[in-house]
């Protein structure tokens, strides 16, 4: 009754000059936990398990639970201090030290919103709209900024959700923003197995472009082109295939005398050259990744006498700087999925309780880290 | 008097009808000579000089004498079957195999006119309007689409005229078309000696835009700054003192928070990706050459973090596309000439008169297959 009462007294107009914060702190609480980091290094180093109390929701402010939340590559980069977008350090959790929270992906329920949040309700689900915020938590405070509402159909699961800022939005800007592409061009890319590679499968199949994609040399090589040719990819090779001279030149031969106008490249190294031989006169190569660690090696010739233009793309500037135009693409995307036209990446869960040791969720971020390896890992928050 | 009786049926309508080209080449013949090679190879190796007659002008032909002949880098390329720009092998020239005419650049004077040549008249200069006309040699017969008209103006010299569509042209195309630079930006360039380089320093001044210019190491690194500076160099550092960590710092500082927008690149190797280093944020590379051989390595995060993009260009293909744009071009750049505020590149003359030996031919053209030395070769024709 006690909650009825100052949720009441809150949503009155007058309420918030009656109600101190530390006259709503004897209740209505609540307990979170974060995994954050204070100073830079290897995540298993830096990375401890912060309780803290959260206030009920005033004014401005939204309480909100994770429901699910990934561990991405740049995340683990900028734990390691060498990505160059670093959140501030603040106490702001009520830590010792000044610290932040790692994470930058993932999708939330409102559970609380203060006098003056219009435009969310309890219930409402969101996903993070810029990096930053720190999504490797149980609950947070957030302002309507910080979120992007998604659309109220629960046949979107919590990690679709949770994926779709970097991986899907990647895919989707690299294959509209660089060069125009119409139904039945081709466009060639590595790391096809990656969520990226996955989404930019698919979003091929559904705007009528023609992939083709390439992976590691592996033992399961055969499985894993059926599984890609089953999202829509209409040719994949091995890396060793690509670099074959005869295959070389019956995979450059598909895309006819247009040649193949864009490459989407997370690899680098020899990988990377021999994906740039296969693009024709006047194509784009767009670098997302750099997972073998080496640079990108371009014959000079292959930028005088072909035309090659070479770019790199990062979602999360891109994301800053187009609100608006994430937010359609968003939209657009959790169509196809509520539609069934878009399939997940695979992912590992791990699933954090308000019981689940350090360890435990330490374990799965060192997993992610693994270069080439594995399926991409993703907290799922469980009450209990 | 039979010149004049010929030149006066020819111009008249009913004309050609009663002259055939047996009855011509009785007389008015001129008398040519023509570097040519049947088949790919050294230039030392291929090359031969041949004497042939060329007919008078008759109908849209055109008479035309060389004044001179540059001999580029791509020139060697070219006879060497390495280049992707490749003349016709014929027997146009009554050569006993199929062959075609070195050199691609160059300015010509016109000896004759056919009647139907409403465009130019004897003593007209022009320069080749495309390559692949073949200018290493001392006539030709040609059309008015070959030809350039330059402007009526003794100012220019038959040295300037003669090298302008390759290194003045690429340094402006490059300047304009790859990103917008405004008065007081800055750009960088390595082979700042080169010809495209001077261009690119005096093209730099006359439009308001600072210049950071590289050279390689050498004795003489402290004459030619100096002598770049007078061209409008603001800055010009060597290989060695960029890849200097101060000297680095000191550099990038001086485009201040804007950064530099535009990289100028003839040279592959660590010395591209030092030039890389020193680009702005969203800052463009441009690849118009490789003299040291090696391809161009690029850190995957100078794509992602920095947003840089690369290209390359060709003037060939460029003049080919943009036949107007070109003669605009052409035509300020001239301007600059003739208002003294556009200084040559220096250059070594070959003298060409019709009893030079080919020996002395070919070895200019050694000269100017010389990776990194020397300065420009260009054939100079003369009567005697």
């Amino acid at each position: 009754m006690k909650r009825a009462l100052l949720a009441s007294l809150r949503r009155s107009p007058a309420a918030p000059c009656l109600l101190s914060k530390r006259y709503v702190s004897a209740f209505g609480y609540t307990q979170a936990k974060a995994l954050v980091y204070s100073r830079y290094g290897q995540p298993k180093d830096v990375l401890s398990l912060h309780s803290h109390s959260i206030a009920p929701a005033y004014n401005d402010e939204i309480t909100v639970k994770f429901l699910a939340s990934p561990i991405n590559p740049a995340d683990i980069n900028q734990i390691e201090g060498v990505y160059p977008s670093k959140p501030p350090f603040t106490t702001a959790l009520g830590t010792p030290e000044p610290c932040a929270v790692g994470g930058n992906e993932g999708v939330v329920e409102v559970v609380a919103v203060g006098a003056k949040v219009p435009d969310f309700k309890p219930g409402d689900r969101a996903i993070m709209r810029s990096v930053g915020f720190g999504t490797w938590r149980t609950h947070a405070s957030a302002k309507s900024s910080h979120l992007l509402k998604i659309p109220d159909d629960k046949a979107i699961t919590p990690i679709q959700a949770a994926t779709i800022s970097v991986n899907p939005c990647t895919a989707y800007r690299m294959l509209k923003d660089f060069t125009p592409l119409e139904r039945g061009d081709w466009f060639i890319q590595n790391g096809a197995n990656s969520g990226v590679g996955r989404s930019a499968i698919q979003f091929g199949r559904l705007w009528g472009l023609k992939s083709v994609n390439v992976i590691r040399d592996r033992d399961n090589a055969d499985e894993l082109k059926k599984e890609l040719e089953a999202l829509g990819a209409d040719v994949v090779v091995t890396e060793s295939e690509l670099a074959d001279r005869d295959r070389m030149q019956e995979v450059k031969r598909l895309a006819g005398k247009k040649g193949m106008k864009l490459g989407l490249n997370c690899v680098g190294g020899k990988a990377t050259t021999d994906l740039l031989r296969q693009l024709g006169h006047g194509g784009h190569l767009v670098t997302y990744g750099g997972m073998s660690r080496q640079p990108i090696t371009v014959p000079t010739s292959l930028f005088i006498f072909k035309d090659l233009h070479l770019h790199g793309f990062w979602v999360s500037v891109w994301s800053d700087k187009h609100p608006e135009e994430k937010q359609a693409m968003v939209e657009e995307i959790f169509g196809y999925i509520t539609s069934g036209e878009f399939k997940d990446t695979p992912v590992q869960e791990t699933v954090w309780t308000p019981t689940t040791k350090v360890d435990v969720l330490k374990e799965a971020v060192a997993r992610s880290g693994q270069a080439f390896g594995g399926k991409k890992q993703v907290f799922i928050f469980k009450e209990e």
